[in-house]
């Protein structure tokens, strides 16, 4: 699985059993080490032990939607210990944290990871660190989310084929030390492949899958060019010129944690895909219109179709 | 950057009577607008009315630290209303999505605003619309959090000065368009001078207030110096080197925020502060290493310090 993460350039350590090794080499020489915002203790060798099998890490916006897919997993992976719903406890493991939620069933741990390029780096280094200290070896990692989609309609799901940030460059801006960083972004086009194959998995439901760029944006109103902010600085046609340059680019849809989501897992050899179901046209209006029961019903897509990867994974015995 | 992106002043709706007046002249010809994240309703004549008292609005990460910071309030400014703890509902006004939440308790709305400037920008451009619609005036924004001291030991309160962004630039870096946008960042230093005289209001608890300048950073590992992420591309000599330049640059603090409530607050003409307590000497170490009921006390003090500032203000019949 891992030497198929198109790992091109970088001072990552190779790692040819497809375990997680870190490219950090101070974590060896600490005196003290922990996971200071989701708080999973990095020293318990019981829950180390337990978190070893993990092979799939999916994160999302909400503790809620993250809750979901773990209980829609444990139902279809038939994994028992964790069936009955009724109970709050029905997970291997779960932290709650007020930044940050996670819960374990079987081989998927599914973590929240709030707005923002930013509060998904924090949680992912964090995971990514549990991941090693637990032994754990090849594990994808799967961000489902929302968007707004470029000429798509409510309800398709898409998978990123690649991921264009402000200045229509494919890199993670941050930084370092006080200096800017851009981090390259790297989709794995076989991962991209697989999951779009499981569009049509289960003959009740054909999901509408498209795959296609993600333009990944700061915030949700001037970087995602819409006209409904505290403040706007453009017109109208301006607005349309952008969508119409994000169109002719192959962006199909425009959301906030792609580019980190890419960047960060290809910085430490794990491979990574990005799912998110468009809530709004944005070709047609800036405002999702969608009542409560239609956004439940489009926000079960993407976990529909990470279940069936996931579910299609383990039934080939991987 | 385009020439159009480079919004470094002003172009703000000058407002004279200090009432909200955001500058963003599309949202009086929308056929229909409302607060995606937050879902406070806009159009709600009772809702708007009770929230055009408003005078500070107050946010921070977590929902707890603002609930707990309402609760407080309402003691304090003996909103009685609001004073009964048991209940859930003691609040004027509450909401509680799966992003953020908020608690109104007379004139000050707290809400917590997540992880990063991504995250903190969503909810800023949602709480100004709702301050605008429901015609509220000389409103005050204080963010209270937690952050990394330079030389300065856990419990200091640090009242921002200035704030310094990668490439040690005094700009909130985001984007609008598809193309980088840099706004500035304004410290309204007479706030400031406020905030910092209140340190010794109550003669039982003379909290340790220092003035100084804030790093913001993009997340909480190789933007702010730190070893221990998952990844380090830098020695134990070039952190040293970045640390004790920020301190030579009178960087008293690293946190994640503090640029973006400050460059949009002045966007909209509403003045604004920050307010963290450090948790961890970063000339010391990386992890903060205190106690559950230390962490708990600290964090109190940027809460009692923005409670006495608001409670003086009262006071004096403003």
């Amino acid at each position: 699985m891992s030497e198929k993460s198109t790992v091109t350039t970088d001072n990552n350590s190779a790692c040819t059993d497809g375990c997680v090794k870190l490219p950090n080499p101070h974590l060896s020489t600490l005196d003290h080490d922990a996971l200071f915002h989701i708080q999973v203790p990095l020293h318990d060798t019981d829950t180390l032990k337990d978190f070893s099998k993990i092979k799939f890490v999916c994160i999302g916006g909400t503790p809620g939607r993250m809750k979901l897919l773990a209980q829609k997993l444990a139902r279809e992976l038939n994994l028992t210990k964790c069936q009955d719903n009724s109970k709050e406890d029905n997970f291997d493991y779960a932290f709650t944290t007020e930044r940050y939620s996670g819960f374990k069933v079987g081989p998927v741990f599914c973590v929240n990871h709030g707005i923002g390029q930013p509060s998904v780096a924090v949680v992912l280094h964090e995971v990514f660190k549990l991941l090693q200290a637990a032994g754990c070896s090849n594990v994808t990692l799967i961000r489902i989310g929302t968007c707004g989609g470029i000429g798509l309609e409510p309800g398709t799901t898409v998978i990123t084929s690649g991921v264009l940030t402000a200045g229509f460059k494919e890199v993670y801006v941050t930084s370092a030390l006080g200096r800017p960083l851009e981090l390259p972004v790297k989709v794995d086009p076989e991962l991209v492949r697989e999951i779009s194959s499981c569009a049509s998995d289960n003959g009740n439901l054909d999901l509408k899958v498209k795959v296609g760029k993600t333009f990944c944006a700061e915030d949700f109103y001037q970087s995602q060019g819409r006209l409904d902010g505290s403040f706007c600085d453009y017109s109208k046609e301006d607005q349309i010129c952008f969508l119409n340059k994000l169109q002719s680019s192959g962006v199909c849809n425009i959301e906030m944690e792609s580019a980190a989501v890419l960047a960060l897992a290809h910085k430490v050899q794990i491979r990574a895909a990005v799912i998110c179901v468009v809530i709004v046209n944005r070709l047609k209006c800036d405002l999702p219109s969608l009542t409560a029961e239609e956004m439940s019903q489009i926000e079960s897509y993407p976990l529909e179709l990470v279940t069936r990867y996931i579910k299609r994974h383990f039934s080939k015995g991987d």
